[in-house]
């Protein structure tokens, strides 16, 4: 942590003043570098009141995706030890990639307040403006084949539900593979990416897109979009939102590595999973078909009851869940209209 | 075809002189361009005889990868379309991924006379002098998800092997995965890297790099490494092999897509890989342990009867194998020695 992360952190800590000689003391740093960094803090948009004998107190923090707000209260080990934090960018997993070539650490964030070329799964784009949302990527050199990969993006979707759950809430759910909603609609969206040789991956970038503190949908998007803000009634600080995510994606990572507990993983998944149980519309064999999905495969596939019969897996592609972005399947063939 | 490569292509077809009228009037230029063409030929090192009255006449092709020389005879449908011939690079990978992102198309050729940073699996160095070896990368855009990939890995090996059968009648093989050995030593390596999403994948790259006319190896190497002038007594223009190898990799390809070829292809691999039916040492459970390796999966894993007892599939690492490379496997315990 550098000076003014520090600073952040004790007046944090503490509920009346704190002097300056006392900071100056703690932290072995001379009162005019603790003067700079107030200054600094304040620039930044925290309200910090100074009283003469008394010393600084934070009052209010601003809704800012800053590394030093971010890290204020992150435990964690390797996830966002390295923090990223651009005004805009092309696209944050662009960023991440880039900078992964050139030797960016495990754990990286990247981050952004705009995304001029944000990216959504299958090619499609991403919409991410400027001040409501979080729109962030994480990079990971984890020791995997390229097949194990699809685990890693179970354990995204998981993180952000219980991030979303702890900061705020609402129940976020998993819509097959890896859209996050709340109800029938969608609040965050999962991009992975890597790059691998055959035998070895080289690194994984996380894509994370969260509609935060959104106020309100253009209509064509209404009934498919959601924000936090929108579903819980208040804004919520972007940051402590984040935090909350990249501390569950630590800890998921690290019990995964420890293997025992993928079954326990697979299951929370499932239980997050909004996609079982109900009839479902996807492309196969060259045609657009429906069924039931009963269930998600170790390696991450979604099982699929066929209307035609037979059971498959289905690694890839759109599937459109009955109920879920207002979609409306026809039903089966041959059965009885309520 | 630019109207260098057209004269090559003409004069490479005609036994006997070829005049600049002819030429000028078949490929519609002028007599000037053709002038022109024929002295940047002759200065790529073609030699090119002249007579008055009677034209043109190919009388020695030099040793080089000019895209030109590669094209000429080279009846492919994607693969080579795009070539970039370089005289020195990082890496034809890294330089095939660099363009990979801005667009280059699928079956774009990367190859260079000299690689400052040539690259091997698991991130080893590959030795890639100027003048004797062929360094290339190949940049495909399949449609497969990540798990398939495997199955390119395979093709490239086996496209490699009927390549240099076809041109230089060496009995070239297998090591699993795809290391090319001629008898117990390795005359090409491949690197298969990609980027990908979870579902997609957005482009592979094949890295070949093939020992062709290098005399002879340090001591240190000799062991391990030959060319295909040390098996074979006499050197080949590289073109030759080059454009050999392209043209097996598009026909496997496109067989491969076709689907129903597949468990040919999985046998020709079979019947090449020199691995199978011998002794393998092999990292397994943090130890190094030994076994016979029996088979190889559909989906490109050496199958391994463990001495400890077991079949195992291997997907990933290092194998070394009685014979190969010089390796001395130890005998599995409690058998009898002969």
């Amino acid at each position: 942590m550098n000076t003014k992360e520090e600073i952040l952190t004790r007046l944090r800590q503490t509920e009346g003043y704190l002097s300056g000689e006392q900071l100056s003391e703690t932290l072995g740093v001379s009162r005019a570098a603790v003067w700079k960094a107030i200054t600094a803090l304040r620039e930044s948009g925290y309200a910090i009141d100074s009283a003469t004998n008394r010393g600084y107190r934070l009052t209010a923090s601003p809704d800012v995706l800053t590394p030093e707000e971010i890290r204020c209260g992150l435990h964690t080990r390797a996830i966002g030890k390295n923090i990223v934090a651009l005004q805009e960018v092309d696209s944050t997993n662009e960023e991440a990639k880039r900078q992964a070539q050139c030797g960016a650490p495990d754990g990286s964030v990247f981050l952004a307040e705009r995304q001029t070329g944000g990216k959504g799964r299958l090619g499609r784009t991403w919409e991410s403006p400027a001040g409501t949302g979080i729109w962030f990527s994480v990079l990971l050199r984890p020791s995997l084949v390229p097949s194990e990969i699809s685990s890693i993006t179970l354990l995204a979707g998981i993180a952000v539900c219980r991030g979303i759950r702890s900061v705020t809430g609402c129940a976020a759910k998993l819509k097959w593979p890896n859209d996050v909603v709340i109800g029938s609609r969608k609040v965050c969206g999962i991009l992975t990416e890597m790059a691998a040789e055959i035998e070895r991956v080289e690194y994984v970038v996380l894509g994370i897109g969260i509609n935060a503190n959104t106020e309100a949908f253009p209509a064509k998007l209404a009934e498919k979009a959601t924000s936090l803000r929108i579903e819980a009634g208040s804004a919520f600080p972007r940051a402590a939102i984040l935090r909350a995510v990249l501390k569950e994606l630590e800890s998921l990572l690290l019990n995964a590595k420890a293997g025992s507990a993928f079954q326990e993983i697979l299951d929370e998944y499932k239980f997050l999973c909004v996609s079982l149980n109900r009839r479902v519309g996807f492309f196969w064999n060259g045609e657009q078909q429906t069924g039931m999905a009963v269930d998600v495969s170790p390696s991450g596939e979604l099982i699929v009851e066929r209307d035609g019969g037979g059971r498959i897996s289905i690694n890839a592609g759109e599937v459109v869940v009955q109920g879920i972005y207002g979609e409306h399947l026809p039903n089966p063939e041959g059965s009885k209209r309520a």
